[in-house]
């Protein structure tokens, strides 16, 4: 209880054993977006929804903090989330897993389903993530390049890694990062025929779509889709997101969650952010309309944009480098994502902000490529 | 967007390959005490604190769902904790790691040390989950017996299992759960001088007892200390645990925690409970005569009970069976925890309720002991 003294370090002795399993002390860990804690950002970064979420969600958490039950352990299952989202999507609650974000229900499939030793596909340009999580696991990560036109590879259904191991995983994003593409059920139904793993689609962005892949789960039993409350129900703060699979694939990826990976707060806002679905259709309609207002005046700068089914823009330029463009927006604090994958390229992801911050970064970055 | 319509279920077929990993599939997952959702229970099984959270906690978070903040990423170190925590335990902000609860911390800690086919070890009785940790890692776990009097046993510092495996990582908790036990501050010392693998001292229970383990963070790179929110702060129902370890340590596992772990609202009520010392004061010391008070009552009925160092309490009885006292007790809706080790023995463990609570308890065991 008592407050100690300050300590003194005592050196590392450089003979010591290594403690750290050693595809831990080899990685560099993946780096999330910048999240300046300061105010006066323009943040277009990180794919937040530039809206507070529905109001209903802040009731529903006021309510929680009444008397004990912040001092009672959650539900482990999230039920009642379970149970209104059942509801929404036309499944039963036992086909729901719900995670602390959409992230933990990665890291918990990637867990359950492929071994140290084993590898795991994902396309690339993609979500940096799966690559880390592969390393955390000790497995293989295999990465095949999209197709110019962001449809996926020949062989990414292939039962084996060029190197001959098998995959137990593939990983799809669904629009995918950076790219804002959809790959067309078609392709999607006949990988999910023939890969003989775990398909994994990760619709984080799925709301924005025009489609999804939700009837391939109730067809297909090894195809599993995700989803994240961070983006289309604007609650990145409360982190909640939740899988979608067959019972009998759900049940065993509950041996692997923390038994309390949500707690109880963000289970009352997620539940509530779910059932208000006026709310969704609204802030989807506006982020959509505000997405081709982006796109076009993009265009007109000069870019090449990709057509987005996302709540962020993927642009390039043809003559202008990309970092400079990034750096000088920043030092107006004005933050995009510049991305660069190695062997293929980069460019700029832009997300969808309010009209406003829209506005402000089309003047800045017009001003930018102007004055430079 | 469109709810579709309700699943037909095709049946698996039995010669498709095996989509899990075999360690998981073969393992039966950790069963958390019961969590009913109804209302009306006794609930002195999963050691909740009786009290509500300090009263700066609900102020805290309803100022972090005002406007944008539910909308965007949490800090992804929450820094305010840390800063906040460092004041509190006389360290700097970069030796705390935060956890969503200190199961979080336990998974961390196990994939960052153990790999595949490695060994972790831990004492029992004990708490189950680090076997679970363990088998989803596909390492081994060697649990070595404690002593009767629950001290160590000679070998909990050795290099390697009995089977010749080295032990990567040794988990004591401490207090102990069931036992409520601590070992005493020099034989821990002599552990973590001799054992050269990462000592993890699991204090989720140590804001109840006498003494902790900080100060051989401070003297020994490889101890890592964890602590819970839930039982001393009332925080169960938000998930926030912390670690204390040396800074290159925290900067590790940073990298295998997912980015944004512990989410802003909870970030915000941890931050509030823990810097409000008098309320943690208060509660321990309500916490501590209640133990007193049913630690003595349970003698009075016969019991064995161990002198407890946390908020609950571990009895035997000579000669009535545990289990059906159990049963007897939750028909009446008043849940303890029946806990049975293999090849060691059962009793039960108590959580340290209100008086109010601790008193129905007592009277209804008063009253199934006289009547059968």
């Amino acid at each position: 209880m008592a407050a100690p003294s300050r300590p003194a370090v005592p050196p590392a002795a450089s003979d010591e054993p290594a403690l750290l399993r050693p595809e831990i002390a080899a990685m560099a860990g993946y780096v999330p977006g910048e999240q300046p804690q300061d105010e006066g950002w323009v943040k277009l970064n990180t794919n937040e929804n530039p809206y507070p979420p529905s109001p209903a969600v802040a009731d529903a958490v006021v309510a929680q903090l009444a008397g004990r039950a912040p001092a009672k352990y959650p539900d482990p299952l999230a039920g009642r989330f379970r149970r209104r989202a059942a509801e929404v999507l036309g499944v039963d609650p036992e086909w729901i897993l719900c995670g602390n974000g959409s992230d933990d229900l990665l890291t918990i499939l990637v867990r359950t389903f492929v071994g140290a030793g084993e590898a795991m596909r994902v396309p690339t340009p993609s979500y940096v993530l799966y690559r880390t999580l592969a390393a955390i696991q000790g497995a293989a990560c295999e990465e095949l390049p999209f197709a110019p036109d962001w449809s996926l590879p020949e062989g990414f259904a292939a039962p084996r890694t060029a190197a001959g191991l098998p995959v137990r995983l593939a990983v799809l994003p669904n629009p995918n990062s950076p790219s804002g593409t959809i790959v067309p059920r078609r392709d999607l139904e006949s990988i999910a025929d023939r890969f003989p793993g775990a398909l994994v689609i990760d619709e984080a962005y799925g709301d924005f779509a025009d489609a999804d892949c939700l009837g391939l789960v109730r067809s297909h039993r090894r195809v599993i889709v995700t989803r994240s409350m961070s983006k289309s129900y604007a609650l990145a703060g409360v982190r909640f997101g939740f899988a979608v699979a067959r019972p009998e694939v759900v049940r065993e990826l509950e041996k692997v969650k923390d038994s309390y990976n949500c707690d109880a707060l963000s289970i009352a806002a997620a539940t509530a952010a779910i059932a208000d679905r006026d709310w969704l259709r609204g802030n989807r309609a506006t982020i959509l309309a505000t997405r081709a207002r982006l796109s076009v005046a993009l265009e007109r700068l000069g870019f090449a944009v990709e057509p987005s089914q996302a709540n962020f823009v993927w642009c390039t330029h043809p003559r202008r480098p990309h970092r400079p463009l990034y750096e000088a927006l920043k030092a107006r604090r004005i933050l995009v994502r510049w991305m660069q994958y190695p062997g293929w390229g980069d460019g700029l992801r832009i997300t969808v902000g309010t009209d406003a911050e829209i506005d402000t970064f089309l003047n800045a970055l017009g001003e930018i490529l102007a004055s430079t």
